[in-house]
C-alpha cells in the first residue's frame, strides 16, 4: 500500500515534507497548495508536484502568474489519504479535514489540545499507530526530546533547566528583527518546557528563551541533576545509540552554528538541511551529578523526520519504531544509529 | 587633597574612566596615554586630556599626524598617584608601575592573581582603603556581582547558575564576528563563574557562555536557589535598596538589549553610558524556591563606578563605602539607592 | 520674544528636536504628546517636559501606569504658537493644526506636497520667513543637499548618481529586519532623487536605494560631473567651509560606520547623536571631470537643525540665515563653518 | 581522454570545483589537499576524494586525528595533469607546480600578472585552449562580466559604473565582522574595474566597493551609458539567451538576497549553490540612454563553471566554447540559455 499524502501550506516546513515523503517507498505526494504564485509554487511546479490553491479565491492568482493550478483545497482532500497541516498557526482547517473524512498532521505553532497527541518517533510512535490526528511539536522542543528521552531512560534525570538562544527569523525572512539586539522571552519559564511535557509528562524541565539576530540555527544549554553517578563518556555512548543525533568536534572546527551549517551543506542533502540535533562533544560536561551540554537545532528541518514516521504510523504502514526510524533516515541519508 | 590619576591606554575603558575621575571633586586627571594618532587620541586632546605616547617609539606617530604630547608614559608616570591601565590584557606593565612607586588599577582581562585583590564597590571597599595594586574585574563578573551580592547577604543561596548570552564584539570593533551564528564557550563552565569567586569565594556558582552577533550590551540568564523562601516582591525589594541596579519593564516598552540602550541615550550622559544593571521586572520569577532573572550589562560602562570607587579607596580619599559610592554615582547621573 | 514650540509625537525626531529647542534662547518647549506610556513618556516627564496625551482614548492608559498629563493634544494646541509634527508619516493632523490657528513643521516621511515648502537651511531659510507650513526632507535627502548644494553653488553638477547604502532599522526598532540580507528597492531610480529636487528643483541627481543589515547610520556612494575642472582639494574646501558637514580620516581610524558612531559619542552630546554629515577625506576622488565621494548619514540625528532653523525662520526669530545656523550650531555643539 | 584533475585547498572554491569536476566525464578528482584535520577533511574523505597533506609537516595532525592522507602535495602533483588551486592569495605554490610540468588555475584573489591570462567562459574561452596556466578572476569580477559582456556585445557601453555592496565575510566564517557597520572601501575606484578589464580590456567601467554585515551574496548596483537606444525588453532578451544568468521577479516574493538564496536551496543542489548571476527584472529600467540595474553574486559558488571550463580549455577536452558551456551546465543543473 501506497499512501497518498496531501501537503497543505508549501512553506518552510511543508516543502521539506514534500520532499521528504516523495523520497519514501511507502508513501507518495498526490499535492500541495500555495495561496500565492510565488517563487516558492513555481518551484513546486518544476518539482513536478501537482499544485492546488488554498482556496477559490487563490486561483485567479495562479491564473495572472501564468502558473496552473490542480484544483483547490477541497479537491486535494478528496485525493488524499492524510494531509500535513503546514500553515501558519492557528489556520483553523482540522473541521475541514474531518468533513473530508482524512488524517491530518500538524505542526509545533499548534497547541497540544488540537490533538491531544503530541508526536517524537523515539518516544511514542506507538501511540500514534492508526491515530486521526497528531501534532509534531516544534523544532525547539523536538530537539530537546531527542537528546533529554534517551538520557532519562538510560540514566533517570531532575531539575533539568534549558536556555535556549533562538534564532530570530528564518533565513528567508526578512521582515523580522532584530537587527542588533538581544530579546529575552520575559515569560519565564518559557513555553517550550510544558512543550516538552506534551510528550514527556513526566520530564522534570524547566525552559528558558531568548532571542538573538541570527537566522540560521537556535543553540540550547541543558542542565539536568542526574539520578545517578555518570560519566562524560557514559552519556556520549548513549547519545552514539540514538538516532538523529549527531556529535561534532570544535577541535575540527566545528565552532558555532555556521560551521554546523557548513557541515550541513557539504553533506550535500536538498537545501542543505540539518535533520539532525547537534551536540559538541567537547561542551558536555559532568561536576558532581549535574551534566551540562550544548546543542545545536536546525530550526527548519529537524521535524521532517517526525513527520514522515508520523504518517507511517497513522497509516499503519509500518507498526515497529525502530523499522520505521529506519526506513526514513536511510531515505534522508541520515546516518543509522543502530 | 586631590589624587592625580593618570590613564594608560585612553580605549573603551580608559577613555570612560578618564572623564569620570574628571567630574569627582577629589581627583583629577593628569595626564591620558595612547599609542597611535587616532580619532581617539585627537579627541582627547581637544577635551583638554595632556596626551602622553605609550613608548618613545610612538612618539614620531603623533608628530606626523600633527598631535602634540606632552612626552611618554615614563613622563607620565612621574606626574600621578595612580594610574589605571586600560591596555590590553596581558600588556604587562607592573614592573614599570612599581619602579615608579605609583598605585594601580587593571581590569578584568587580567588575572586575579596579578594583584591578588579583586575589586568590587559593595562587598569589599573596606579591603582596598590604602591597596596598592588591585584589579577591577569583568563587566560579566561585575554585573553577577551586582545582582548576587545583595541577593546572597538578604536570603542566602546555592546553585546558582549564569548562562551569559554575550555581545560578540563592541560597536566600535568591526574587524570581530560573528556576523551571522550562535557560538558556545566550549570550556564548560566558564571562566566567569571563578572570576565571580575571587570577589565572593563562598558563593556557590556556574556559568556558562555563547557568544551572539550583537554589539551592544551582554544578557544574562540567573537561576538560584533560594536558601529561604523568597518573593518576587522580595527580591526587588533589595534590588531597589541597591546602588547601580536599574529595574525596567517590558510593559513599558523595554523589550531587549536595544529599547535598553535606548533608554541609555535619552538619560544624556556622555556616550549614551548606562553604568547600571539592568533587570527586568516582569522576568523575576520565583517557582518553589528557584528563582530566575534576567539581567542586561553594558560591557563598556558597568565597570566605570568601580574604578571609581577603587581610586577613593586605594588613595584613602574617603573611608565610608556608602559615602565614596553617593559621591561617584551622583557625579555621574546614577540616581541614589541609598 | 520666545517661541512657544510643541513637539507631536515624542519619538526618534520629536524627542530629540524637543531638547534641540530646549537649548535656544529664542525657544521654549511648551509641551509633547506621547500615544503610550511607555519608557520614553516617562523620560520626557523626568526631564521636565509638560506631556500631553496624543488623544483623549490615551489618557487612560497613562493614568494606569501612574503617569501624569498635562491634557491632550487639543490643550496644547492652545499653549503653542507652532508644533514640530514627528508623528508616523500619514498622520494626518494638518486639518487639526489648521482648525488651532498654528504654524506647523513635517518631517520627511510626509510628501513634498502636504506644505508645499521643503526646507534646508543653506539652501531657502529665507523662504521659509513667516511661512505657516513646511516640511523638512527625511534624513537621506538632507544628507544629500548638505554636501551636494555648496559644490553645486560652487563648480555646478550635472548627472549626479547617489547609491544609498541604507541603514534597515532605528537602533531602538526590534521588529524590523533582515538581519542577514541585502535588499535592492526594485523601484529605480529610487525617490529619494525626486526628493532632493523638491528643495533643489535643478539638480540632475538620480538616486538608487539598497537596504542592509545594521542600525546605525546610512551610508551614501555619490559620483557627479562637474561643470569646469576640479581638485580633491578645491571640494573638501568647499566642505570644510560648510556647516554642519565633518570631514573624517580612515587613516585615523574611521573605517566605517560604527566608528563614525563611535566619535559622535566621545563628542558627548545627548544620545550621542551627529548632526553633521560625515565625510571620508581619503574616500573623495576626482577622475577626469567625475566626482566620487562617501557620506555617513545619522538618520535619527541630521535633521534636528533644520528644525530648528525653520522655526527660526517661520516664526521670524531671526532673518539672517547665516545667524540662525550660527546660533543652532553653537547651541547644539556643532563645530562653527564661518 | 579522461583529465586528472587535483585540488590544492579543498576550502570553498576547493571543495565545490572538486564536487564540479567529480560530475563532468570528461575528468576526474584525483585528489584534494587539506593542511588540517578539520570537518571538512573528514568530510572529503567521506565523499571518497583522495586526501593529501598540503605539506610534510601537516601529516602528523591528520595521523592524530584519526584521518588517513594519501600522500603530500607532491606526491598528488605526480599523479595529476592539471590542479586547481583554491588556497589562501599569495600562497605561491606555481614554481612547485612549474616543477612538476602540472598545469595550473588560480583563483581571484591572486593577480592578473600571475598567468597573464583571466579567463571568462564566455569572453576567451578560445584564449585558454591549450593553455598552461590562468587566473578565474574573483566572484564579483565574474559576476560583472557574465552580465556586462553580452551587453557590450548586443548594444555597445560606456561609462559603466557599478557599486558593489559586497558581503563582509562568507557563511562559514565566524571570525570576520563588521556586526552592526557599513564600511566603504575608501580607495576608490576599488580594484574591481581594474579586474574586469583584465578579460575586458576595452570596458570602460569604474567600480566603488562597499562592505556591509552580511554573509551570503554580494549585490551590485549597475549603471551604464548605453551606445545606442536600448529598451528593457531588448536588454532582458539578451540577458535570457546568456548562459548563467538567473532572472527574478520581486513580485514572486524574491525581494532580497535572502529569497535569492531560498530560491537556490530549492534547486537542491549540493550546498545550496546559486552558479548563476542573479537579476531583477523590475530592477531593471533605462532613462534616456542610462541603463540601471542590480544583480546579486552567490561569492562562493558564481565561479565554479567557470574553472570547469577553463580545464576543459586547457586539457583541450573540447574546443568549442559552446559546447563547453553546455556539458558543464547540464551537469551542474543550470539551464540551458541555447
Amino acid at each position: 500500500m501506497t499512501a497518498k499524502v496531501a501537503i497543505n501550506g508549501y512553506g518552510t516546513i511543508g516543502k521539506r515534507v514534500a520532499d521528504a515523503v516523495r523520497a519514501q517507498e511507502d508513501m507518495e505526494v498526490v499535492g500541495v497548495t500555495k495561496t500565492r504564485p510565488t517563487f516558492e509554487a513555481r518551484m513546486a511546479v518544476s518539482k513536478g508536484f501537482d499544485l492546488y490553491a488554498a482556496s477559490k479565491d487563490n486561483v485567479a492568482g495562479f491564473k495572472g502568474a501564468g502558473i496552473e493550478v490542480s484544483g483547490t483545497l477541497e479537491d486535494l482532500l478528496g485525493e488524499a489519504d492524510i494531509i500535513v497541516d503546514g500553515t501558519p498557526k492557528g489556520s483553523g482547517y482540522r473541521a475541514q479535514y474531518e468533513e473530508a473524512g482524512i488524517k491530518a498532521i500538524w505542526q509545533g505553532g499548534e497547541k497540544h489540545e488540537l490533538t491531544g497527541l503530541s508526536f517524537n518517533s523515539q518516544v511514542n510512535f506507538e501511540a500514534a499507530l492508526g491515530a486521526a490526528y497528531l501534532r509534531v511539536p516544534s523544532c525547539n522542543t523536538t530537539g530537546l526530546i531527542r537528546t533529554l528521552y534517551p538520557l532519562q531512560v538510560a540514566f533517570g534525570m531532575k531539575e533539568i533547566l534549558a536556555v535556549m538562544v533562538r534564532r530570530a527569523a528564518d533565513p528567508w525572512d526578512t521582515r523580522r528583527g532584530p537587527i542588533n539586539a538581544i530579546e529575552p522571552v520575559l515569560t519565564m519559564p518559557s513555553h517550550h518546557g510544558p512543550d516538552v511535557q506534551s510528550v514527556l509528562p513526566d520530564l522534570d524541565i524547566q525552559t528558558i528563551a531568548v532571542k538573538v539576530p541570527t537566522t540560521i540555527m537556535h543553540l540550547h544549554t541543558v542542565t539536568a541533576r542526574m539520578k545517578r553517578e555518570v560519566t562524560v563518556e557514559e552519556v556520549l555512548d548513549v547519545w552514539r545509540r540514538t538516532p538523529r543525533i549527531r556529535l561534532v568536534k570544535g577541535a575540527e572546527g566545528v565552532k558555532s552554528t555556521a560551521q554546523v551549517m557548513e557541515l550541513a551543506r557539504d553533506l550535500a542533502r536538498p537545501r542543505s538541511d540539518l535533520f539532525e540535533i547537534v551536540v559538541w562533544e567537547e561542551g558536555v560536561n559532568v561536576k558532581d551529578r549535574s551534566l551540562y551540554y550544548f546543542q545545536a537545532v536546525h530550526q527548519e528541518a529537524d521535524v521532517v523526520p517526525e513527520n514522515v514516521d508520523a504518517i507511517r504510523a497513522m497509516m499503519t504502514l509500518e507498526e515497529d519504531k525502530r523499522e520505521s526510524i529506519r526506513k526514513t533516515d536511510l531515505s534522508l541519508g541520515i546516518p543509522p544509529a543502530f
